[in-house]
């Protein structure tokens, strides 16, 4: 190993600390700070976001990636390319972005998300509204300053989430997409809904806490290396050293929980699953936001909405929530959890419809990005959207454009790694099937363990190793598709709703 | 005022950010953060102290303090003329510390502490002893950095958590008192020790909780800008915007709660009495330690230990701990909670012998510093103090020297702080009761906004404006002195073992 490379992967381990502590800090603005403390934590995450863009873009780094780049010793060695590659990637994006620009979005993002909880709280829009409009014209400024000539603002923000993912290429993989979930919705309409008066029991919530930790650590999320607590808003965060999971419960509706837990707990199976040794490097790092995603629907959906797991968990559902399971069973909750209804909340879609709510999103930041569509006309097609996708009537911006928490943090461009993610799941559960011969009777005796670690050495152990692209290439033997995805909802869904 | 004034304060106020994003991560690992984080976060923590200290040793300091310290007008404006004489100081002492050391310093304490609450759980100080000996050793080499020609190490390391404190001076101090709380411990045999027994009565926690809460919630804690939480150590920590206290429940000792949390409570308030204005420049801090301990103190002791306060707390806690209080009245506890009894944990210990732990640690580090004791001779040394001062002998380490986190985070030459703290407290209510007129009817319909007001008035809000010995003189029109405490205890006492 040359010195420069030595200095590199030194210089990206302790940047990567600075990071770590920005997301302790977010942390616990969503989980255990009190309210006043806001106004500080706006500055010191825009003064940690500061010096970690100072660090990333260092002349230094410069310097020792045209001698690491020049040396065919790393070049043969593929862990040092592979590091280079993303080190190289990180370093020229990171200097197209001034310093100034950096700070003042990450303390407009924890400012206007402070903003947007209240406003959500309130339903009101309009005091939302001037924080959108500059975290929008914020937004058209970090892309002014990433795009290449030609490239359109999204793809140029995208492309932060999921390497190589640009609209046009998405709308083509959503069109027919979107054709084949409103035609299986149309199809259900004509068997049986399940009954789901399950989901309506009310639990308490410490029965609900003992039983979604039960789960959670079954499918092995290591607690000395990880935490769940609560947020209006689940989400999986890693300090560095730990990987922390957040969940909620509803009282009438432990499935929620479930969900939602499951959901981060692949999230958090994935970072726990990275490799240590490569910690602070591109190896070290998830691949991309589709495949992290594709973790955790993998769990949430593939593992935790099947009729096998349903059959393990029962009884230790039984366990947890005693009374509440009276008059049900293992089959009667798998169907109760695979109910398909549009509604309004796109983190409490069904599998079926989840993917409409996203394709809402990404038609109006795109259109919002290109100065199509001004912030005060936002809610009006994101209602008409609602009305033309989902068939339903949004009655107010609190269950509408207000719902979701990404553009009051400066997310554009990330809501179709949502979609991705689904995608990648059904592809990744069917390859994980095939190899491993049938999941089914894993789960169904609890058996967590072949799924975890085929997903460890198949996935999480290569960090950033390959575009996601690659990846799934690699995993699934073939590029990424709708198939696995649609043929998973057809079977599913037309057994549950009796229709084959 | 001056741009170089200017220049100062914003930099001050960004080096205070940093500040308090390392207190919330030290807060986090001794609260949430899982056991295999804590490589990762000591690397964090050594970072953040590395950043700080570039940012506290900046060149461009030295000379905004020359052109400013050169401006009459600044000189003139109490404020500035405060806040430079702060700023100055800070400057001069972090120009002594080398970076490397800094950043050695604040890795190895992360690692010793972790190592100490191992070695103490195990009872095996020799599992301690390489890091205490590593401690010790930096501690050295940062006094001979800090101390001027002829001047004591301990006196060097003493001056950074009070400024002006000397060994000297605490000797001349100490040794009357000693013979003072001795004599006294001696004439209370003579008395009636008061029943205790409230004092075992099992309570479980949410019960427990929820009337400390209702407690410090009296008290003025303010819960938009503080939060409690739970730990092996109750502390108290500011993270810049928000003010965190941590307490801890013993099923068998509510008292202790209770206790834990006013005392924590008491510098909550001090924190949060500072002025929100002057934040991240010295008249926006804590005058010293010892000023910080007597707020706690004069809660934990002058108020929560008084027989005033038990009137009015007693209904509290009746209707919050139900069973536990049958047989009991506030009389019998006010005399539970002053129950003296030399004792071997120095956070569990009265009022009355709570000292003499402390001049134990005061001897031991005076002596470690200068070379005289080396570590393996630490826990002979430990139990012969012990025997000689408490008449106690230490069964094991665990009880003994490895009880205080102290030394594990490199805290030399903080102990004496607590001992001024306590007469610092009574001195300060007794200066109360005086312009208040008379606290005791206060307290018995608790109503504690006119204390705590007037030390907001008398000293919060002044931060670093006085060094504690003026400010003491300004507050009570007297030096420090042992009067008020020896006072203090004496007439309670004897009241309460039915002397007088």
């Amino acid at each position: 190993m040359t010195s420069a490379y030595t200095d590199l992967v030194a210089h990206h381990q302790e940047t990567a600390l600075l990071a770590g502590t920005s997301a302790l800090l977010a942390w616990d603005q969503e989980t255990y700070m009190p309210s006043g403390a806001g106004e500080v934590r706006a500055r010191q995450l825009a003064l940690l976001a500061k010096l970690h863009h100072e660090r990333a873009t260092d002349a230094r780094v410069r310097d020792w990636l045209a001698t690491a780049g020049a040396d065919a010793r790393l070049a043969a060695d593929p862990d040092a390319a592979a590091n280079l590659r993303g080190m190289q990637r990180d370093f020229d994006r990171a200097t197209r972005l001034p310093s100034s620009l950096v700070t003042e979005l990450a303390e407009t993002e924890s400012r206007a998300q402070q903003a947007w909880a209240e406003a959500r709280a309130q339903n009101t829009f309009h005091k939302f509204r001037p924080w959108l409009d500059r975290l929008l014209h914020l937004q058209q400024q970090k892309a002014d300053c990433l795009r290449r000539p030609g490239q359109d603002r999204w793809d140029a923000l995208a492309d932060l989430y999921e390497p190589g993912m640009c609209g046009q290429d998405l709308e083509a993989l959503f069109a027919p997409l979107r054709q084949r979930l409103v035609a299986l919705h149309e199809r259900l309409r004509a068997g049986s809904r399940p009954d789901d008066s399950f989901v309506r029991v009310p639990v308490d919530e410490p029965r609900q806490e003992a039983f979604v930790r039960a789960v959670v650590t079954k499918m092995g999320f290591d607690f000395t290396r990880g935490r769940i607590d609560r947020s209006a808003h689940p989400f999986c965060t890693s300090t560095g050293g730990d990987v922390r999971l957040t969940t909620r419960f509803h009282r009438d509706n432990v499935l929620d929980a479930l969900g939602s837990t499951m959901h981060e707990g692949g999230h958090g199976l994935y970072e726990q699953g990275l490799e240590p040794r490569h910690r602070g490097t591109p190896l070290g790092e998830a691949a991309s936001l589709g495949i992290h995603e594709s973790q955790s629907r993998l769990w949430e959906n593939h593992v935790g909405r099947s009729a096998a797991f349903w059959q393990w968990c029962w009884p230790l559902a039984q366990q947890h929530l005693g009374d509440a399971c009276h008059g049900h069973d293992a089959g009667s909750v798998f169907r109760a959890a695979n109910c398909v209804r549009a509604s309004l909340i796109r983190v409490e879609a069904d599998e079926a419809t989840y993917d409409l709510h996203v394709m809402v999103r990404f038609e109006l930041e795109r259109a919002m990005l290109r100065g199509d569509l001004g912030v005060a006309e936002l809610p009006g097609q994101w209602n008409a959207l609602y009305e033309r996708y989902l068939g339903i009537v949004v009655p107010d911006d609190r269950r509408g454009c207000l719902q979701d928490v990404h553009w009051s943090c400066g997310l554009f461009g990330y809501f179709p790694t949502y979609t991705l993610g689904n995608l990648y799941a059904a592809q990744f559960a069917a390859a994980a099937d095939r190899e491993l011969g049938g999941l089914a009777p894993m789960l169904q005796r609890g058996d967590f363990e072949p799924l975890r670690e085929w997903l460890r050495r198949r996935i999480h152990q290569h960090g950033r190793r390959h575009d996601p692209a690659a990846l799934c290439r690699e995993v699934t033997g073939a590029p990424l598709s709708s198939a696995a995805f649609l043929r998973h909802l057809e079977d599913k869904f037309t057994t549950v709703y009796g229709l084959c």
